[in-house]
């Protein structure tokens, strides 16, 4: 069968030039840590380095064209992807495919923070005498700066993110479940376009679209690193929405992320049917202050702990401090945190984060306050670091969405 | 604060018992083995053996209660697991919780193939001269038998699959895209409970919700490990529904699990608007026949290997041999796969698995002919092998689903 590739997903390829480039900036990164070459298994990698996630290994070597390893779907790799492809069908096939190319390498790179442990030990075998080196954390790097061609991506995500956002008062009232209004703006965004999955890196970290947690369920948290968790359906999936009914007054937290073409924008707003109580409404104004601090003062070369600090000592003037990201063993000790193919990228607002800020960052900042008992409030807009200072990349309306009781 | 669990989410914690039950049995492998303890950490073994994924360490070890090594949201903790708990903040905290229990192990057990290496290294780094082995197939043997209180969590989820293959003929129409009927289904199943979210364990595999997938699309392979695959959105959402608009007479392969309570179910349908072609159709009842004579020989005693050989050998009787499983390279070298709290359990239906089934096993049976060009077709249950064969755990109803033209 000669494979006919839609329309729709080829307009999502990745450039040929901007995978190459990409690649050549990886190589470079390899010759500095004195490694011969990187063979890379893991999704985001893959997307990034080859613009394929079919069941490929990618060989990079420090110098020269890479080599796509192929398991399956030869026909359709070719399609996604620059590089050369041999056949794969064996670990056996590793050691010969690298042994063509010359004498096995002494020191290969792989991303060991999300390869695990027995993967690693047959490619061990298959390769011995081979050491094997991290370079997840070279690609985070690498990957924290985004091209150009990446910024367009994530602007091309802006209409669906808008669309998320009005459709609030649409799918939030009175009586509804916080899974129920969850399930109508799922469907909504989907019938835009939304890929519903979303990439997490961290070891043992998972995230389905993200929370909308109502009232008091905002005050709960959960095994997420996030300032907002909530019960959930069960102790199997415990956090985020969950069977709690929404009530006129309840803050509404929708912390749902717009994902499509392989990148994601991170956005946070509070609704609320009715009126916030004043209490509750005075926090969300202090954490809009925070934002605009942070906005004003981030700017290349500002490091990320400095902009968590500014939060802070913004949260102190305006008295939501203690609830901010959460509150007492709870509280999430950073602001702010990379965005692009997955959904913790780098760089951190946080404590001890003491990177300079470079232009092509992108970053969510996330000041929300979490009340005791009455559930949390907050906003979350994602923004890319520009030569001056940075631009906003989620739609504008930072203004809590009052829903009509009707 | 003090936490109150909603009705609806305590009426999913696992049962204190069966908790216990659950670490005894896991005690006496640990012990087999001739390890001292193990430390749990990822997700499903937590669930399994705490009744909690919140963010927490849970040391077994192999005589004696095990303990709970908090991050945070202790009290929550203490609601959804029988273990008694102590703060954890730092990994110096671990090798202390360890040392007051008695002298520090040599032998401990990790789940080493869901484990990152450099995770392993920060564990090395805390616990020095501790040898990590891993107990991560231990585990899966133990969970491939189902308790009686893990098959009622999964016949709990009937309801909710009759529910979601009732609303094919109201989400499925011509001129629909796949993704526009993915986004009904998705949003009728959440307003049911679904959760979302379903675990999967294969290092780098990844699926939401599983395939929808129309026509031609139902012959491209993706990275997933599974018969059906798609073009699906973008490279790197390359698998399931796209944006393939649905035609009279096209094969809909709807591979879509339900899952909640933390258990999954999985079932495929063949759905089509109009009606097959003949050739498509015979295929259809091929697959039928597979099933069948698969679901006659299954029983406790028979091996894995056994049961795929005696798919392929009725595949060829009935002439669709070729394409079972995918087509030449594509072609997935397995008619069936353990379910439970993840969708790739234990046991397989697969060459060279030499494990006589057991009664209390669960496996997905999926029988699937693809078409080079026109599709995929066929259809999936999930069944429980008991003391004298297996028993059906998915809704009945094995036709292919005609949806009027309108």
């Amino acid at each position: 069968m000669a494979l006919v590739m839609p329309d729709a997903y080829k307009a999502h390829l990745v450039p040929h030039e901007e995978v190459r480039a990409r690649v050549s900036q990886f190589q470079h990164a390899l010759q500095v840590a004195k490694l011969e070459g990187a063979l890379i298994t893991h999704r985001t990698g893959l997307y990034y380095l080859a613009g394929t996630i079919q069941p490929v290994h990618l060989y990079v070597p420090a110098e020269g064209e890479p080599l796509l390893l192929v398991r399956r779907n030869e026909e359709r790799v070719v399609l996604e992807s620059p590089w050369p492809t041999v056949p794969f069908q064996s670990m056996r096939a590793l050691g010969e495919a690298l042994r063509e190319r010359g004498p096995l390498p002494d020191r290969l790179g792989m991303e060991l923070d999300v390869m695990p442990v027995l993967t690693l030990r047959r490619y061990e075998k298959a390769l011995p005498g081979v050491e094997w080196l991290d370079v997840g954390g070279v690609l985070r790097a690498q990957r924290s700066i985004k091209s150009a061609w990446e910024v367009a991506q994530l602007r091309a995500i802006q209409p669906l993110a808008r669309a998320m956002l009005e459709a609030i008062p649409q799918v939030l009232a009175a009586g509804l479940t916080e899974i129920e209004v969850a399930a109508r703006l799922e469907a909504f965004a989907r019938a835009r376009g939304h890929q519903g999955r979303s990439w997490l890196r961290a070891y043992n970290m998972e995230m389905y679209w993200g929370h909308i947690v109502a009232g008091p369920s905002g005050s709960v948290g959960s095994f997420f690193d996030s300032p907002n968790g909530g019960w959930g359906l069960n102790p199997a999936k415990p956090d985020g929405p969950g069977e709690r009914v929404i009530e006129p007054g309840m803050p509404v937290l929708i912390d749902y992320v717009p994902t499509a073409g392989g990148y994601t924008l991170d956005q946070t707003r509070t609704a609320v049917v009715g009126r916030l109580p004043s209490e509750l409404q005075d926090a969300y104004t202090a954490t809009v202050a925070v934002q605009e601090a942070v906005v004003a003062a981030a700017r290349p070369g500002v490091l990320g702990s400095e902009l968590y600090e500014l939060a802070v000592q913004v949260a102190e003037r305006e008295g939501i401090a203690e609830g901010l990201g959460g509150l007492g063993e709870n509280q999430v000790r950073f602001v702010g945190h990379g965005i692009g193919m997955e959904i913790d990228e780098l760089p951190l607002l946080a404590p001890g984060w003491n990177e300079p800020l470079q232009p092509g960052m992108v970053f969510a900042l996330e000041p929300k306050y979490v009340h005791p008992t009455l559930g949390i409030v907050g906003l979350e807009n994602s923004w890319l670091v520009t030569r001056a200072g940075v631009e906003r990349l989620t739609p504008d309306g930072d203004e809590v969405i009052e829903v009509g009781e009707a």
